[in-house]
């Protein structure tokens, strides 16, 4: 494994990269270096997020002790990665507020069907796929940044690199289905999810495509 | 502090003892200890009520990071005693499923009032006596209970015992309200907290009064 100057690895781990195929554009790392308050921010919302998506499967599908189990730890290991997010952006004075969906986490879930067990699947496969994005970009940011916040990143991915596999895993055991039929819609997902993070994206956020370009003379200058 | 030949310790730690008032009736330890299959599945579904009612601090009052902070720590402690109870349950063959609002926590929610700072101040002082009496209960029940769920309950206590004194150190710090009016308005919640818990309750709960009395001959007997 490739290590900086800084102790910060820049290698993506290889049962991610492999899960992905797609890795994200270089011009988004550009984008997140030069605003890091920003990605904080986002990435707070996100672990606080990932913590409250987890807590939904306790609640929608409470029979089921081993994906409960699993999901209350994820929850866990979430809630303290928001912690330190929050401890962080304390330090470096940057306040907290919520934001809305992403694009990227909107999209997906838009993909999620209504009908059991389609449902219980899309979301676990869904799941697996913002984890696993989440790590590579962990993986892929952290050479980059200052040092400190660097091996801050380091850690979440040495802490989180397995969460997509149990998500996979649940998705194969939950739902009852074939593993083909889990497979093909894994491919499915994975295509949607590689476009939300290629195709330029007007909003800067964890889960964003590229900047899409910004021209001096947009349309609200315009107006004016 | 006394403790029993299983272990367990049956005495109630005094910060909670002073901060209750009125102790859980024996009627109440009688039930519990003659239906531990109810008793673990309800305090299971508290535990994950106790959970997410502290993340809803989190997303209700975003910007109060050492609220944020404090509230997602108790999150995950109550987390990890769900997964504990749920662990136990499983091995006991005992099945989860959810359970709606008791008449306590429905009771004690309707106290709290809709305008800010009110309602931050009501939802903390509330979550206090939740804490308070959870506690109170795992202290009181510990030496009746088989030795390894008798442990299992005085180490809960151990571990919860300071999370009441969290809630009311933020409804002092939190709310912009003089202590006077702090002090006031637990008084008043303390008093509805303990006609909850000493009223014959016809549902037994984690937190039910002790049992309404049920005669033979009740009213669906009757139809027949």
């Amino acid at each position: 494994m490739a290590v900086t100057a800084g102790g910060a690895s820049n290698d993506v781990p290889p049962n991610i990269a492999a899960f992905l195929d797609t890795p994200t554009p270089d011009r988004w790392l550009d984008a997140a270096t030069s605003r890091l308050p920003d990605l904080l921010l986002d990435h707070a919302n996100c672990e606080l997020k990932a913590a409250s998506t987890a807590m939904g499967f306790l609640y929608r599908y409470p029979e089921r002790t081993a994906l409960a189990q699993r999901m209350s730890h994820l929850a866990r290991e979430e809630l303290r990665h928001f912690e330190q997010v929050r401890g962080i952006m304390a330090e470096l004075d940057i306040p907290f507020r919520r934001l809305g969906a992403s694009r990227y986490a909107g999209a997906l879930r838009d993909e999620v069907r209504d009908r059991e067990p389609y449902k219980l699947l899309d979301m676990l496969l869904v799941g697996a796929l913002i984890e696993a994005r989440s790590c590579e970009r962990f993986a892929r940011i952290a050479p980059r940044l200052p040092e400190t916040l660097g091996r801050f990143y380091s850690g979440l991915l040495a802490s989180e690199a397995r969460h997509f596999e149990h998500y996979v895993a649940f998705a194969h055991r939950e739902c009852g289905l074939g593993r083909d039929d889990v497979e093909r819609r894994l491919t499915a997902l994975k295509a949607v999810e590689a476009v939300l993070i290629t195709d330029p994206d007007p909003e800067f956020r964890f889960h964003s495509g590229p900047p899409a370009d910004q021209t001096p003379a947009d349309s609200s200058n315009r107006q004016s």
